[in-house]
């Protein structure tokens, strides 16, 4: 396969899991400085790793959710919330990764997951609780 | 309810989970001085966070799994691939997980899940690929 | 022991070293999405490990400082200034903790310690230094 | 050596890789408070390891990007790139060091640090891209 | 003062509270290659930081322990362990330590430390628990 | 461009970096299991990010030593000791590194940085130090 298949492939479902001007607002927020990171983000992560076949794209966005927070990126974790909503993803289901993160990356990190996961349902209208 | 019914509840999942035999040498290797963290694991972690009806353990494995290797500790990631195992998570699951870490924690993270994933497959005998 | 004497035991901990309405205005923020982790705060971090004899609140808020600034969890770091100064810390003790983190944790995470520290001395009116 | 003599050398190294007002502003915004750790800068850091012969400011520079975007520290990263600049490195050094990010700390950290990078780079008037 | 005399002071703090023959053990392992680092744990861990008079040892090597068990170094909680104890740290407080750990870091994070706790503690037959 | 060029063209770099046989025998250990990884790390890492020309590989390497001690992933850090030996990197560089190491991640990173440093130039029967 090209690499410009695989661009496509990725921007079409990155577009599809988080909105089509989501996408291209981060886009075009870094220019040309973040073009390269940019062709990695929607060739190899979205057009390869999230296109493979072997989990619905409902329990990859709960599973990042889980690694974002783990990892101590809000920005990121925001980002995915979004995704997983967008992905059928409920609030309990989300509220579930928010409390198995106190288990296992400690309460703090559970904290910043809830906040950021309540603003993000609010934002969007959603009952949460 | 009072907390030694949690404490219960909690331990019989656990050994659902992982296996009688595996929960018990974990329990007696710490001994007088692990009981306390043994107490939060079993009533806390186990009778509480992971009784919650709000999702499946084969989805909560995944999401362990994925957490455990963010934050880097690989004993943990160890004992909840067997866990993952015996609640039914297929070995392309676990692999989809171990790639999705390459994407949001980096191919080191990866690399050493990788290790631990295929390593625990072997031992159980189980076709990975 | 019932665990909701547990939870009331850690509430009034809680209620005890961040004051009272501080720990309300945390609780109602996150609403009913936050009850399930904040029945885990007052019930098991408070009730029980905060609970527990074998250290005094003093010294456990020097050592939450401590590990709050080594994960990199800011807001937790500054929430747990509080609590340090109620329980009797003195900014000489706080501010050796804040520089133990620039030897094992390095000099970024020390910054950002001193600053958060510094900036709740501060608003407490507290000389510092 | 005197260790007053240890803190002026490296006074004057942060000075220049840093600007003098840069230095300064930040020397006062901690106060009394932060003497000690900035005493641990300005000695040791700067004063010590940084005025080793071994390597020149300039690949020092890149090597800290990379550091202090991997422990996830984004102000203190903000303080090396405008050093990195003030070095001699190149947007497209500094470009590749995030892009580095990307394969060994996840792209969420690659992420963060292409937005501070773009952000300072854009501050200074240097054409990004 | 001259820097080898904080040096000096350094050292012999270190070895008070590690031993004398650990500590020369530790800097013969690492050779020539390792000097630069040694001076920096002698001279500025040891003879700055550690010396100051804001907190008695038996704290800081409390706090330590979180601090490590925080950033995930085994090797290092290992070799604080036994200066705890050699401080005077008893097994009660070693332990509360460690489960504030699964509070704020997560119960891996708390298991490998129990885990290295015991070890040491049997070790050096003492009783714990 | 064609993904298996890219694929072709980055584990012909791996190769010229580690050397053919340290890379096979790393590709062939991990199996059918590894092998979508194994595609992401020869032609997303080096056929893509490390083909680059923006930066010479001898100053990659140092910059990726900086990385993998931040993040802790020892076996990483020693894979690509091995390459920055291979790419020119000399043992004073190398140990610069691992001093900036101590400055920004804590002085345990550096320690165990250090000791596989060592260890992988020792192996290699080059003069340290």
């Amino acid at each position: 396969m090209d690499i410009q298949e695989l661009y496509k492939r990725g921007l079409a479902l990155r577009k599809k899991i988080f909105g089509s001007d989501a996408v291209e607002k981060r886009m075009s927020a870094v220019g040309e400085f973040g073009k390269p990171l940019q062709h990695i983000v929607n060739a190899y992560a979205y057009g390869d790793v999230w296109s493979r076949p072997g989990l619905p794209d409902r329990i990859r966005s709960l599973i990042v959710l889980g690694m974002t927070a783990a990892i101590n990126r809000p920005a990121e974790f925001k980002v995915h919330m979004n995704g997983a909503i967008n992905n059928g993803c409920t609030p309990e289901e989300i509220r579930e990764v928010c409390l198995m993160i106190a288990l296992y990356c400690g309460i703090p990190a559970s904290n910043d997951a809830h906040k950021i996961a309540l603003e993000t349902l609010t934002e969007k209208g959603i009952e949460a609780g």
